[in-house]
């Protein structure tokens, strides 16, 4: 194991979209509810859409306009919002329900369980991500993700980017910034982990947001390290 | 799986005395530790006076006279107390931290780790401890439990057997009581969370205390299930 990050005593997961392949999962698994659901829509659009309310509806928490409210709810509300987008009114609140739970059973990467298998041999692998407990969970036991702890917004109080979401997970671990390691396939997840004292590694996904994929193609700093799937990282990091 | 519990989707594990032995792993490893810090203590009667301070602890900040400490913070308090309590002033502060740091590797009941292993292929198992989260990340890696989730005292922000205790690891769960299983070798922790609605397990553990062990030896009420091993369990749940 290189100097630089022999210190490191856990790694601190970014989930959708480094783990989990958020946009295929939705695409596939919506067009699969599509008929019982009674719907025709162009699924990467629909995913596209929902998911661009993702951030705005989280900054409303981090800047105090609103109570905190968990992921499964800012989901849920952007769902209606986006159907209503679509032009969708005929749905029940139990189909909504199940659409929103599409979120809970995200297919990971065909690298993510091996990689995360070989990583917790040698470290403690913690999901730190926006998602809420309840969808971590279900996520991890369908998709096999042998986290040792689920951390994340719903457990520190604080959604990332903001400082704390970083500090209160360290702390809960007991360990210091240094020893703890942030992977994650997003540039400014990277970056406010670092500015928090935080070890950063890269996972490159270049097909998160589909074939056109614009941002977070590269590393845009010298993160610690940098890898194309989390099998690589472990190899990187043994 | 019988009619009253086929409901049940997560077990919530009650952890020192139900899954993992404190008494002899304090014993065992406090004197494995013993020559390197000069100590020559009875080591059953430390491990009983120590963890007599226990629930003292935590009533303090269940009864809001303190603010909130993790029970690592708690631990190490009545540890400096049971050190004076046995005339013991020559422990510096890093082998005073090294004694703390025993609870992080207590060893598990020999059927805790196969039990498990088979509960989690149909159920969610939680550790729903006292303990903290990095106290029960390290025994997990330590001792291979190999938890889906860690709630407990500093993720729900209570000491059990407070009920927001349960009812905020149910909720965080996204579940209701009823679909959750508290399993616990203490009567009082299971009366807690039944009074909650949650179903109920008693494992019985007659040496936790030790030889001379006089309470909980028997199930005090008529619990969902009752069994001898978190194996035994596993069979009665199958």
């Amino acid at each position: 194991m290189t100097e630089i990050w022999k210190s490191v005593r856990a790694l601190l997961f970014d989930v959708f979209g480094t783990v989990v392949d958020w946009r295929g999962s939705i695409i596939r698994e919506g067009a699969s509810l599509a008929p019982e659901l009674g719907l025709e829509i162009d699924w990467a659009a629909f995913a596209d859409a929902w998911r661009g309310r993702y951030q705005p509806a989280m900054e409303r928490v981090r800047s105090g306009a609103r109570a905190w409210a968990t992921l499964d709810v800012l989901h849920r509300e952007n769902l209606c919002d986006t159907l209503a987008e679509f032009g969708i009114s005929h749905l029940s609140e139990a189909q909504i329900d199940k659409l929103n739970l599409l979120w809970h059973r995200l297919a990971p990467w065909p690298d993510s369980v091996a990689g995360l298998t070989v990583l917790k041999r040698d470290f403690i692998i913690a999901a730190q991500s926006n998602g809420n407990v309840a969808l971590m969970v279900d996520m991890a036991k369908a998709a096999g993700l042998p986290w040792d702890v689920i951390l994340g917004a719903e457990v520190v109080g604080h959604y990332k980017p903001q400082p704390q979401a970083y500090l209160r997970a360290v702390e809960m671990l007991g360990l210091s910034p240094g020893q703890c390691m942030m992977v994650a396939a997003h540039n400014d997840d990277l970056a406010a982990a670092r500015d928090c004292g935080l070890r950063t590694a890269f996972v490159c996904r270049p097909t998160e947001h589909g074939p056109e994929q614009s941002i977070d193609l590269t590393a845009e700093q010298d993160w610690d390290v940098t890898a194309d799937s989390l099998v690589d990282l472990a190899d990187r990091l043994a």
